[in-house]
């Protein structure tokens, strides 16, 4: 009798649960800024994100995990039996938000190691939550991960006061509550001999998976980055009194720009598959009905799976907007504010995932990731790997994200298997 | 002796003094929101606006005139000796300004009829201060005017309690402790009886007059004007992870939609002058670096000197956002704000400003309005003309604006010779 009751506990603690990680999904999307109709908004370091962190780190404890919060403001949490040296398996990944994104992104990454450690109690698995992934916040993604991973050396206390959130506070000024302490940045920089390797689990945040009825895919690469601001300076001048002919108008030559940058990506991306330009944010000033626009400021997010394609959108950038702001006689200043190459991911953990996979009967499909990742980040420094979960139409960063509970479960499903083989 | 010194009394008061016009100027410029160096800014029922307006009241008070504020918030200034009911010539412009916009916009048409006060205190003369004329204080324009004109019947308390300020205030809000009293809109309208006609001095805010050396001109048309408001909207996602050929961009759409009206715009006016065509407001939503931009929601401003361009316009604006939203399956939503049809002037006022100038020998050329002003709310009830002085280099709405205080004052002197006539 007693052995059976054992065995069962046994047996019920090992199993993956769909129904506590639709729980912990709902509770996480209830911690948001802005009322759950118009999507969810949880800013780093904002009191949603706060709230958010502590119902992880409460959840963790309950199958037996402590935490600690590392100088960038970065959760760990480990059994209580295996030490923070001890080398195992990392996997995690972002609760901070876009302004009203959606339930998944992130969060999945979240939820599904810690469904992990509750099935597993002594696996040998941490269980990290990385502060800033989007960049929403301030401007600059990644900002957990990089520190940890550069140890202050790469993104440096310097490079982080000069950004803002939108109260005006820089990521050290936010962060100090949580955590966040430059003079310990070097001291407690990622030690790669404490890892077995990185899992991070995703939404996949485009259309393929979901359109080919692929429930879960490991990622194989993902795609580089560069990111730009621009400057474009015009004359505001008086909408009626100015002929057609003799305006400085910078909202219209953003809009040739624009309108020529994506006939160009569009040829790219044909070439390229996960070539893709956007122009996320615009600011127009004066923005008065009856002024004439003299000055817009934009930024440029330009993404490809090879340095060479990124290195073809960066002179296609430079010389549409070199040549329409000559043309018009404007002035403009560019600036590149992020470079990050295509990333492969580890054969050797993408393989332990497949394996893993095969040993549950699941087939793993190998997909790109076009979106970045702190998986990018880490990837140098520690064998990495991503799965994905298939997100429904492809949508993301909107509050109409959704992918299947059941597909989260099935990643969960091949996490366990692979950091308890 | 003493009837020399008389003579002498009468000549300085009879002469238009372009020191004093020049410190009026001077002074309301010191009246702003912003800092100068970023241009000058007096949104109406502000406390810079405010200020300035008492500025003009007592400077008026000194030569011997009374003040009465109207029901919408405009303020007339008379002789004390000269009863409100008595016919006299109306003559005024607006003290309130375009964000960071320049000094003689609206201030030039107060301070020369303040300056001929001055030099004639007995002119059968009626100084107004419109409420509200450059609409981006509330996005209407000519607020005052048409309040004044209407008698609160085609621009109705309940139109303006819908409007609101950068404070979330409303024109009823806002104006209340500056008289504004929707009560006594109708008692308090425009008595056509009681003026000879309307005057309106302004900067020609164009480059014609600077460009053929011509200080001042008499107004013969203002050119129409419609508005409009569109919200175009697409679907919000992931900038890495969402194909170019997947994407509902409402910001690359909206791109698209103005370099096409921008060639059209270009087209219309190489067939009829003045015709113009701007986008002077644009608000991207969510407006971040890393989320394609799913809703942009952005103003039209529309002009020409016929009905009938007007209506090539209107068409051209729905036909060209109509087909772009279409193709790129986005909707929008298109609203004509406002509809303000070409105005001629009153041949019998532009006669007698032009007689006037001859008598000083001054040749006063023809010009037409591009920008619209009260001028245009005014004419269809009171014989009404305009008197430009010439903008350099065309340059309006900007704190670069200039026009020489000189010919500023030959237009002081045109208005008293016409008003003393």
């Amino acid at each position: 009798m007693s052995s059976a009751a054992t065995h069962e506990h046994v047996g019920m603690s090992s199993s993956i649960d769909i129904t506590r990680i639709a729980r912990d999904i709902a509770a996480i999307a209830g911690f948001s800024e802005e009322p759950p109709a118009t999507g969810y908004s949880r800013p780093t370091f904002s009191a949603a994100w706060a709230v958010a962190r502590d119902y992880i780190i409460a959840e963790a404890a309950k199958t037996g995990c402590r935490h600690r919060i590392d100088a960038a403001g970065n959760v760990h949490l480990r059994p209580a039996g295996l030490a923070w040296e001890t080398p195992a398996w990392l996997s995690g990944s972002h609760l901070d938000s876009v302004p009203t994104g959606g339930k998944y992104d992130g969060v999945v990454g979240v939820v599904v190691p810690l469904e992990v450690l509750r099935a597993h109690p002594q696996a040998p698995l941490e269980l990290v939550l990385f502060a800033e992934e989007e960049g929403t916040t301030f401007n600059l993604g990644m900002l957990g991960s990089r520190i940890w991973a550069g140890g202050g050396a790469t993104l440096t206390a310097a490079d982080l006061a000069k950004l803002r959130n939108k109260h005006g506070q820089s990521p050290l000024e936010a962060g100090r509550p949580h955590g966040v302490d430059p003079s310990r940045f070097a001291l407690d920089k990622l030690n790669a001999a404490h890892y077995r390797g990185f899992i991070e689990v995703h939404v996949e945040q485009g259309l393929a998976m979901w359109d080919q009825n692929m429930p879960v895919g490991v990622v194989t690469v993902i795609n580089g980055r560069r990111q730009y601001a621009c400057t474009i300076t015009g004359k505001p001048n008086h909408a009626g009194s100015t002929e057609m002919g003799g305006r400085h108008d910078a909202l219209a030559a953003f809009a040739e720009i624009l309108w020529q940058l994506e006939q160009g990506a569009l040829r790219l991306n044909a070439e390229s598959a996960h070539t893709v330009l956007t122009v996320g944010q615009l600011f127009v000033r004066p923005n008065a009905i009856n002024v004439i626009p003299g000055e817009v400021v934009f930024t440029i997010d330009f993404r490809a799976q090879t340095a060479k394609m990124l290195d073809v959108g960066n002179r296609m950038i430079a010389a549409d907007i070199e040549g329409i702001c000559h043309r018009r006689q404007l002035t403009f200043d560019l600036q590149r504010t992020e470079a990050l190459p295509p990333v492969p991911m580890s054969s050797a953990v993408c393989r332990a995932l497949r394996t893993a996979a095969t040993s549950l009967g699941i087939s793993l499909p190998d997909v790109a990731s076009g979106a970045l990742h702190d998986a990018a980040i880490l990837a140098p420094l520690l064998a990495t790997a991503m799965l994905f979960v298939a997100s429904k139409d492809g949508i993301s960063h909107n509050p109409a994200e959704f992918s299947r509970v059941e597909d989260i479960a099935l990643a969960a499903r091949i996490l366990a298997a692979t950091v308890t083989a």
